[in-house]
């Protein structure tokens, strides 16, 4: 256990890695401040499930933050003129990487998580990136994470002077997607709060054919647990 | 000379130290992408700068992309809270690190300068960090800008794919400000278009006594050049 006032950064974008993690932090006795993004991503109700999530695991503060990721293009996710792929036959292929890749995200993510960091005097940010269900995006990796993290101790005055040391934690790294819905309901994650479609109908209901849908039900079913949300149809 | 055909993505502040690295650019052959941010400065009329250097330099396109970095507070740059540093004895002190650091701003920029070149295609970005002339910013120095690179070509799928390896160009890294203005001044570059201070007045005039305002006057009196800009009182 910590001391009792180690605070963390948690990455939370609503689906259920992060919930996952957050529990993961919460358990570790760290005090929680959980960050999100709305970046033009098509699937805002993304959003409001990760503010459902802080409030239910008791963070001590949620920041939601605006960045214009959409702009760019380049991503079904954050492009309306791009399709999201269902029912793709490459679920889990390292070797190509999928139209919902958003260029630079989690390097982004993690620079604003170094940030407030830095102004909190945290040193651990948590981040729900997972290698064993990849689903090929390069920023998932772990030796993308190893380069971050000692990019983020050079980039910073607080790692300079030697206050801490930036631990980027990635507690879902080598874990399925069914030890982790295993692990999280025994942590007592909710997951009836989390949302994972890429490409929700005007309800949010999932569409259960995207690779993230497709991820989500392979995981519950790895797990021998019904997924508590509703699907389209 | 490059072919002709390769893009460059330079971020721009509208300084000094930025308006010569675009004139670098651009004598390199490059064709120029150039990327501004409103994070909350003090110092706006940074950006107004921004366009005027981007105009004068024939840029393809120059993006001003706004971030809250502000909200996070931690810097005299960004929190009204904190008065701006005048007349500091400790001007270019490497040991203490100043004020006016903006927590992982270097790295929040870069790591968008990374997220659009992905999407142009681009493998070369331009900053105008400096090493010699040190403000004390840790997120200047060349151990940040090496992890850095590491960690783009690791973040990225034209990374992984080996299109080609992301260069973060630091040309101005071992030059003195007397240096660069000498350069610049070669390339043609008209520094009455930039700004350097964090505190000006209401009518954007310098105050001629913050860290910014004095190494750059610093620097034209090294390089034996009148500053054409104008300064309160």
């Amino acid at each position: 256990m910590l001391s009792g006032d180690k605070k963390a950064v948690v990455l939370l974008s609503g689906g259920l890695d992060s919930a996952t993690i957050l529990a993961m932090a919460k358990e570790k006795g760290f005090i929680l401040y959980a960050l999100s993004f709305r970046y033009g991503q098509r699937h805002k109700c993304e959003v409001a499930s990760a503010r459902r999530v802080a409030e239910s695991t008791g963070v001590v503060e949620h920041r939601i933050i605006d960045i214009e990721l959409g702009q760019f293009g380049g991503s079904a996710i954050t492009d309306a003129k791009i399709e999201v792929p269902k029912d793709s036959s490459d679920l889990g292929d390292e070797e190509s990487i999928p139209l919902t890749y958003v260029p630079a995200r989690n390097l982004i993510f993690l620079s604003y998580a170094v940030a407030w960091s830095e102004v909190l005097g945290a040193f651990d940010i948590f981040i729900g990136v997972n290698w064993m269900d990849y689903s090929g995006y390069p920023d998932c990796r772990p030796e993308f994470i190893a380069a971050f993290s000692r990019t983020a101790n050079l980039a910073t005055a607080a790692g300079i002077k030697g206050k801490g040391r930036y631990e980027i934690h990635t507690p879902l790294m080598n874990m399925s997607k069914g030890e982790i819905i295993l692990a999280g309901t025994k942590l007592g994650v909710d997951y009836a709060l989390t949302h994972s479609c890429y490409d929700p109908d005007e309800q949010g209901k999932s569409c259960g054919r995207c690779d993230a849908c497709r991820l989500r039900l392979k995981g519950f079913a790895q797990a021998g647990i019904a997924d508590p949300i509703e699907y389209a149809e």
